[in-house]
């Protein structure tokens, strides 16, 4: 098995489904496009293993805590992840992340958007490692977010050629 | 003619002035950033053809309704193709979509934000086909956007060297 | 003396030491992300020159004014300037600004982004030039950002290898 697919799975963690949008909803771009050896990622939804949409959903410093909110961040890398594996075929193919940019939909006065985005980042991190997995990251707060999602994360990553 | 100017006619669509803002305004950034093989288009409006800025104004889901935003979304993409038109001499360089981040301005509980951006990820995908078209898209919610305009498009766009 | 760090000297500006945060605070990730010739840059904070997150603290039409915040948006592209600075050993590597996201924490009904941003925008054009300064921009309104900062900006530049 592949090395970062053998790390996940042997932290128990699971590369979740496509997403499972509402009837009717249909999305007219791909999870992952991949132009030549860079991978752009649409902004992405925490993912039941199942693939459809996970909450808690509501504003985080109202309806989702911190923590529930980091652990959303956690989920959204992983089907993250899972958008790059389908695309990329291998995830062992990326050899650097780039850009990631962390949403989070807060009320107005909340201020700790790091600390939920570090559970996307510890993650990466943990998976690949600092000279791969690093990534110049914002974390910050949105006024809406599509589906009431308290996280939504877009990125940019850098892959081998076939 | 151009095989992407003539689709546009064919649609009987125009691509709009370059941006008049108001009076004492000036942006001291180019719409359009060309970097070697990548075109970075930075945040657009929708512009009438004479190149004022299209209204409705004001927050979606309170005075623009989805369906006038995603027109508005549409326009902001014949802006962003008029601007890449006086950046690239033809809209036929363009080699392959790369990353749209599609900007909402709504009310805090909007949750249709992939139903606004539709209108432009349509317009480009009829445009330029799949292959081409195909963008990484994010569709998210701010908490205002310049000028009360309900609609900000920021892009990147690969394009062929002359 | 390197050209870019002289300008800066010559007109009395000083490149802020690394971000300082609170106690117990730790970020996982980089200041500047270099991936061979781009610089990924982590959304960025104004800092004082020992590295501590500058104020005013707020929100932009409540809190802090248009002409704080641009003060503040010139900060942070000097923070962004430092932070370049220890990734590359030289700002002359420095061969062109591609994007720049400008975030302001504003109130919902804000419409003076631009001019808020062009605090950051006048301080890059005065200092590298129009041919390697020109950067796309958008300036938008976040509904709330970190530590209750007003102003936070993501940049991505290229850079001349060693």
């Amino acid at each position: 098995m592949a090395v970062i697919e053998a790390r996940i799975a042997s932290r128990g963690m699971v590369l979740p489904a496509p997403i499972r949008l509402p009837e009717g909803m249909v999305l007219p771009f791909p999870e992952v496009n991949l132009r030549g050896t860079r991978a752009f990622v649409s902004g992405a939804s925490a993912l039941a293993p199942d693939g459809s949409v996970m909450g808690p959903f509501g504003k985080v410093g109202d309806t989702v805590s911190v923590e529930e909110a980091a652990h959303l961040a956690e989920a959204t890398g992983l089907a993250i992840l899972a958008g790059l594996h389908r695309a990329l075929g291998d995830l062992d193919r990326i050899s650097g992340w780039a850009r990631v940019f962390g949403m989070v939909n807060a009320v107005p006065g909340f201020d700790r958007h790091p600390q939920v985005m570090n559970g996307f980042s510890h993650l990466i991190l943990d998976l690949f490692g600092r000279e791969v997995g690093r990534h110049a990251r914002s974390a910050v707060g949105m006024g809406s977010l599509p589906m009431n999602i308290a996280v939504e994360i877009e990125a940019e990553v850098l892959v081998l050629p076939l």
